[in-house]
């Protein structure tokens, strides 16, 4: 099942708000359609909103008739900010958005320019897909076999341009007969351990457990936990991370337990202009989320919701971050540093 | 609102299952109703559900109609035995069956036994309502002006004879204008702290925000806590305690950041019988408690789940227990054993 279907003109989103009660693919013919399902987050996943913005400028480019490339170039810079203005955490939104831009700076035809900016978004798809499964390989390497792995959200196929990150390593390890049992917190307020996760494990044939975000430790403490691996959505320039908030604890009750805690990311993740984590823009999503759930009431009107979508977590306590370039090990600073200079 | 109110021949229990959305009350007439409404969690709270079971052996007192005292010590035998299958983790249900047994050891006649009976659970209940507020003082002492409280689940009125234990101490620090906020944990997967703290905290008008269980790290981190204070369901004789599924990560979360973890708890939660907290039985309930929510399916059919209903925290982890006869360091071994040997 792919998050993300392109044909020429349209892309068709997986709708992931309503997995994994019904499969729904919605059609979206403009950026501004595009941006609609980011903020929806009928898609999601940092690598898979990044694809999908691209998406939604090659379509907004397609979409226009006129011949004047001035006139479409305006439009595709006001699509950028439509597109930039969805979410604030992921980097790879950005990142994508500046690939697609870097094309059209430098064509003076609409024909030969929407030819290119279809090509690039796909390729930008492709290439994707393609780092996820170097990313596995090397993710791997850190697994023993009859592996228990916990992981948190969905930084798996549904998240990006079709193999996963963390779950990309986890598919890789299963393959290599490694992997006993993936245990998926289901990630509140969203559930997307419990909807995405879980589902697209299931639908592999992997071994899956769902727990509520609050038995991590409880596993942890009873030696149920081998290593946690978890995606990203910024990486800063010292190996500081960004991801679904609920990852920080998870990352401390590692430590706590000595339990190995790893973060896969493609380089689109990493933002060197950013020196450290607290930087970083952590989204905060309306109560709702936590308040309701379709036409349960769980939270009074009368008290108050917190609800930030992200939170961070200090370089000190992760134990390698995985990349489609190889496994990076602390001091991150040096080993970014040596990556980007070196790429 | 009262969780539980006895009439002669009546108890009337507040349905938790259906706050914050609806207020309504079940009427149980003898024990095998209490039961029914203590499994479905209808009343819950450990010392609330001692509170029941007393009364369910004085309902089934009062519903008896003969006149042979052996015959009615027999049924209460076997109503004992019914309460004391409900749910394994709280002591203080076996604590109050065995309150009750040792009055009708004593009794030759009917209607005097069901005098006493009756008499004995409105006893228990009202105790419980002192002792909390006893509670209240003493943890209330540990609370320094403008603080910034977690707590997790529900260790309040709904989950006591009226007070609260956790949320009794900060009742009291609240009366004593100390506390700047509550933050309560929703406590997945039955969500006692969305629907039941946050509802009797805005009742009585305290300052309360609803954090999922996943984001307890994250305020943390951000120094928004000052002090972390839960209730429990079974303390072991060195100080371990077993309280609602995601305590254990709290305590180890609240380690980390160098807050202070505070369990408040009557003695009824005290089992000395048992030397340490690995010896208590952690209750599994059902998987639909987190596969579904209503008519939502959370979880994939396919994919497994894991529900420990409680978790365990080793007494190295926790600053202080407040109970109605002070507060008690560690090492709690000998705290104790001096408490219940000076009582």
């Amino acid at each position: 099942m792919e998050a993300l279907k392109y044909q020429h003109g349209c892309l068709n989103v997986l709708d992931q708000t309503v997995l994994p009660n019904r499969v729904a693919y919605i059609a979206c013919r403009n950026a501004q359609e595009v941006a609609e399902a980011i903020k929806s987050m009928q898609v999601r996943g940092a690598p898979a909103i990044g694809i999908a913005a691209a998406y939604g400028l090659a379509l907004e480019a397609l979409s226009y008739n006129g011949t004047d490339v001035r006139e479409l170039i305006d439009k595709l810079q006001q699509a950028k900010k439509i597109l930039a203005a969805t979410r604030p955490t992921a980097v790879n939104l950005f990142w994508a958005l500046n690939r697609m831009e870097s094309v059209w700076r430098n064509y003076e035809h609409v024909a030969a320019l929407q030819v290119k900016l279809d090509e690039e978004a796909i390729r930008l798809h492709e290439d994707d897909r393609q780092k996820n499964t170097h990313l596995g390989r090397f993710g791997s390497s850190l697994i023993s076999p009859r592996a228990h792995i916990l992981t948190h959200c969905n930084a798996g196929a549904l998240a990006t341009g079709g193999y996963g990150t963390a779950l990309g390593v986890i598919r890789t390890a299963f393959q290599e007969d490694k992997v006993e049992m993936v245990y998926a917190d289901e990630t509140r307020p969203l559930l997307q351990g419990a909807r995405l996760t879980a589902w697209e494990l299931v639908q592999d044939g992997l071994p899956v457990t769902v727990i509520t975000d609050s038995m991590a430790g409880y596993l942890m403490q009873q030696g149920k936990v081998d290593l946690v691996i978890v995606g990203a959505d910024r990486i800063s320039a010292n190996g500081d991370v960004a991801n679904k908030i609920g990852t920080y604890s998870l990352a401390v009750l590692a430590k706590y337990h000595q339990i190995p805690f790893y973060v896969a990311a493609p380089l689109s993740t990493i933002d060197m202009s950013l020196a450290e984590g607290s930087r970083i823009v952590i989204e905060e999503r309306k109560a709702d989320e936590i308040r309701r759930m379709g036409d349960f009431q769980l939270v009074p009107d009368d008290a108050a919701v917190y609800n930030p979508a992200f939170d961070l977590t200090p370089s000190g306590l992760i134990s390698a971050i995985i990349t489609e370039k190889g496994v990076l090990r602390p001091p991150y600073h040096t080993a970014l540093k040596k990556l980007f200079e070196g790429s």
